[in-house]
């Protein structure tokens, strides 16, 4: 979706997500865009508005284009979006008769959104594999440390004797209904936009339709019928999923750095990080960094809400916000399932240790 | 929820929800305590913990008895919860031979979230009823004002001639979504909270299961099988569907608000408000008032979010956080709900006058 | 500000701020009004707009008017506010023979304004006073347990040995910057607003400056010479304030939620919360809720903020916006310092006890 | 602060800061975090600890020290920050004879906080004399349209005649307020970070005063007197700022995007933005994006509030939430300078034209 979405080096490490950052990155974005301008190309060629092989030709001239980034970026600071440069280079790429089959109908929003969703396909898949992969570690946790006993806290005190077994099985209870909440999410987000400059599709041709149904078969993608332009909610749904991804993850991380208190001890992790001064000391730096990106996310998730309102056929605003807001929670979700993973990987053992009492 | 979750007063008139204040006034929520309690004691009769008439007795006498709402208050103040003076109350109102069916084994936290729970699911059969009256006056306008030109515009600007239709088509869109996302959160969210102490149901007389059937079967509750004492997720969904919901409603404001500005001129609405310095204003007072409900309610999903972070059996601070910010989400979405109906319930014309003309 | 801007109740007691609630009371807010309508009144009369006992009489009058408040909300529910609605009431009750005297050149927003800020002024009078309050105790705290060993904790983990004194120490410093902040927004926050139906002060019969020296004189405010109509900035400073002091007490509950934690053991808390079914536990209730209010705090600071976005003239949404806001977050912070004082007050022992040992 | 805080490619064109976004580069960071260690450096040789040349070498060493920021981000991921890798390579680059002088006694927080203050006292030079391009532009815009008659608006309706200098003003007031706010801010944030493992100074052979006052007066900072690792509220109060700004920028951006459409006419803007299907638009882009740049910062606002919450003696999630946010709160505080300026010069009338009636 933008170029730099994630923070880079060092903190890119500490607390982003490089493969989601790499598939929001800036070439990934183009390749999409053009991937759906070809789409359009061979939908117009599908329901013949213009000859099929010049459609064919136009795609693949299309899809093949040089894109300069430089001259992108200068034309977005005018047009505040991408949208009206790429096309104007891919004019400028495409010989004069193969223009018929380029862009026309089509609109920025149908082209940007419809990208966006191709790449959240994407990382979702992801995602959902990371968590069964989170959810497979704290099944074998479980498995380890069942029966361990664990003083049960609550309001922060010591409360009655529990087991690990049972707190294990508290942290992974919720990622099982993050999936159900995300199938059910994933065909009311992953949908063609197709509307035209006003989302009425009045300018496809009269064919708007059929053009929509080759596309969603060549991408992939569902196709709701109408466009969604200024109808945000999905979005705003996918947020609110990212964000309690990440706050279930975050509650185990909190729970974590609770355990490897000294005097709690209730468990022992591997790979903690060091500090500049204190050579003794090994900080449970993955815990903490659960907490933090579970409350940027939930930071986040209010701006995507603000998005819902989309004033008119379309809000330069309101869009611009989730560009700017989206990348970070996207990324932020998934450096909590990344270091979710990593944490309990490196759980050397869960449960208190002989010298903790019952009060 | 709380004894005066939304303001009063002007306030409230202005942009509160009378009705679904009173649903979370303190009196009706001491009602839902009351009726979760008694709801357990009849369940422990049925599992043959205690005697049957004592259970029914003890429920009888909870269900009536009279609660000092003082008292509870000067409690909570130190427990920093209202359930532990609520049992205190009931044991000294109880004859002592009930006791045996009174709270034992329950814990506050399966009180207090039984008793949310209870609330919600009334507010949400409310709110279902009132998008559908939103809708059926959305379907008035659609039928009254379809055909009516209108400018398009987009980014702010006058884009290309379209319909009103075509603009109540895209109000009334998200809300059909949000009611089948409406229709997947209940089962998630309209469950019975039971627990014990340390939310592992092993207080509870080896009955668990059995006592949480018959209460959800007598509340009409889901029976989830687990306690949800730390998974909060389901109150973070709950909350991005209030806030989707004001956030849909408030683009139908602020397009309004756009729409009834001199010089555009394609609304106009009856009963706007009046000035106290301008005899000559009528003000779109619905219009802005859904646009500040939407950010309310965006800027409050954050809190619910935050309260995601649940530490160990149970977070009083993450729970707190809760009763803080969930009552002013609810009023705000059911507010919203109040002003959009009666706000195009006013309208008495939609699409450009005839001085209008495309750019 | 408003009717009812804190929760009621047991939630009152838990989380709120019964004082700062009932300064922000409707009815305290109306007498505010009225007292503002009342300095107008006389200003004209000062200045000789109108005859000086004709300004005197419409002032007592204002002052002693019985103000119907159901039908203050029935007004308020179609203006969007109480002024108009007041403003009629006040007609009506006034003979005739007074009426320039009444309101004539003021707007709602002058009215509302500065009786938001007159309620301010006193509620951070008390909000120092209390700050002064906590740092007494903080100060005591620092005399009784300077020297006792505390394991410095960073990242969650024993770093090396401390004093209690020294985290004592931390605590206090915010505060004193609080206070210096505090000096320094005060004449930029507690400012007459006076600018008629537009701001201009064109209204005001050729003597915007007199009527504002005359009223900031008797209402004890500064007279910024200008409208702040359109400029929120000083509540957003305010809502940063009253977030920052909340966000230090926070830390402090924290700290001593994590000292008072078994096998931590560094603080001993009298007058903790029991529990409802395990009446062997203490639970540092205060400590817990103040990490909620300044989690709710820092939520809502986000709401003023947007606020800023005061379009044109007057943006109802955004003024609607503040008044939905900024009661939970006055009261939220005055429950932080009350409950903090309360905390603090009772410690019993700070410091590590004998069984704790350096890693 | 961090590696690539800001959006990249087309989306920092847009809507980012590339000037912020370089000073807050990864390289920029790294050199300032050697600049922090070599003027301790140089304070150990001048408080005697360490001989004066060997200090000397030391800092010239450290300086000129290559990192290898692939193995700086390898360390981090373990550690959760830079500062214990950094160390590390320095160890391995100077010659153990100078290793008395390197880092001994200091701790990560120190270099890091330190390292990002001196980062924000350029940011703020540049983003003070930004403001002042952004009031010399509304200046000229006064004199030139100060009489032009534009119809003021209250409540999104049309008030009563007034001149486009009278709406000018009052953009420009909330400026003139913000420089006074960052005069008071400036000597409570440019603040040297001082203060070893847990704070206290003890790590500092002694002398930590001394050592203070050497490195305050090399880095041209404040010396606090004591370390500020676990109060936020300097950055707390840097976020408000920001976003008071971002916020009053925004609302100018909204009023033009208001003015600036057809049927109200009251604003010419060259420059506007094009459409990829509609050739005739031309969109008040910068003026949306202001609107999205302030909603931006009044969300992650909340974000650094957040992190005031700095448990114990250092926070890990704390410190690492305000890493995620601070950077997008700089960028876009940037971004709505530059916008705002490019914006306010492209405009070419303001006022109402003559076909624009009063109500």
């Amino acid at each position: 979706m933008t170029g730099a979405p994630a923070p880079g080096g060092w903190l890119q490490a500490v607390a982003g997500d490089a493969a989601t950052a790499a598939r929001l990155s800036e070439a990934r974005q183009i390749k999409d865009m053009l991937r759906v301008e070809a789409a359009y190309s061979c939908a117009l060629g599908a329901v013949g508005h213009v000859p099929a092989d010049m459609a064919e030709a136009a795609a693949r001239a299309i899809e093949g284009a040089r894109i300069d980034t430089d001259a992108l970026a200068r034309d977005a600071a005018m047009d505040g979006m991408p949208v009206p440069g790429l096309v104007r280079q891919l004019h400028a790429a495409l010989p004069e008769t193969l223009h018929p089959a380029l862009h026309d109908g089509l609109t920025s929003q149908d082209v940007m959104d419809t990208a966006l969703v191709l790449a959240l396909a994407e990382i979702l898949v992801d995602f959902e594999a990371r968590i069964g992969r989170v959810e497979a570690v704290l099944a074998r946790l479980k498995a380890r440390f069942d029966t361990a006993p664990l003083m049960a806290r609550t309001r922060m005190q010591a409360a009655l004797p529990m087991t690990a077994g049972a707190r294990i099985a508290a942290w992974a209870r919720p990622l099982a209904v993050h999936r159900t909440r995300l199938a059910e999410l994933r065909p009311r987000l992953l949908r063609l936009q197709l509307g035209g400059p006003i989302g009425t599709r009045h300018s496809l041709h009269g064919q708007g339709g059929a053009i929509a149904r080759h596309m969603a078969v060549a991408l992939n993608l569902q196709e709701p019928g109408v466009a969604w332009h200024s109808d945000r909610s999905a979005l705003a749904e996918l947020a609110g999923w990212l964000s309690m991804l990440a706050g279930s993850l975050g509650k185990i991380g909190h729970d974590i750095a609770l355990m490897a208190q000294q005097g709690v001890d209730a468990a022992q992790i591997a790979g903690g990080g060091g500090s500049s001064a204190m050579a003794h000391k090994e900080n449970p730096v993955g815990a903490e960094i659960l907490v933090a990106l579970a409350r940027h996310a939930a930071v986040l998730v209010s701006g995507i809400h603000l998005a819902l309102d989309h004033e008119q056929e379309r809000s330069g605003a309101s869009w611009t916000l989730e560009w700017l807001v989206l990348p970070g929670l996207l990324t932020s979700a998934g450096a909590a399932l990344g270091r979710a993973e990593g944490l309990l990987e490196g759980v050397e053992s869960l449960g208190d240790g002989p010298a903790v009492r019952a009060p």
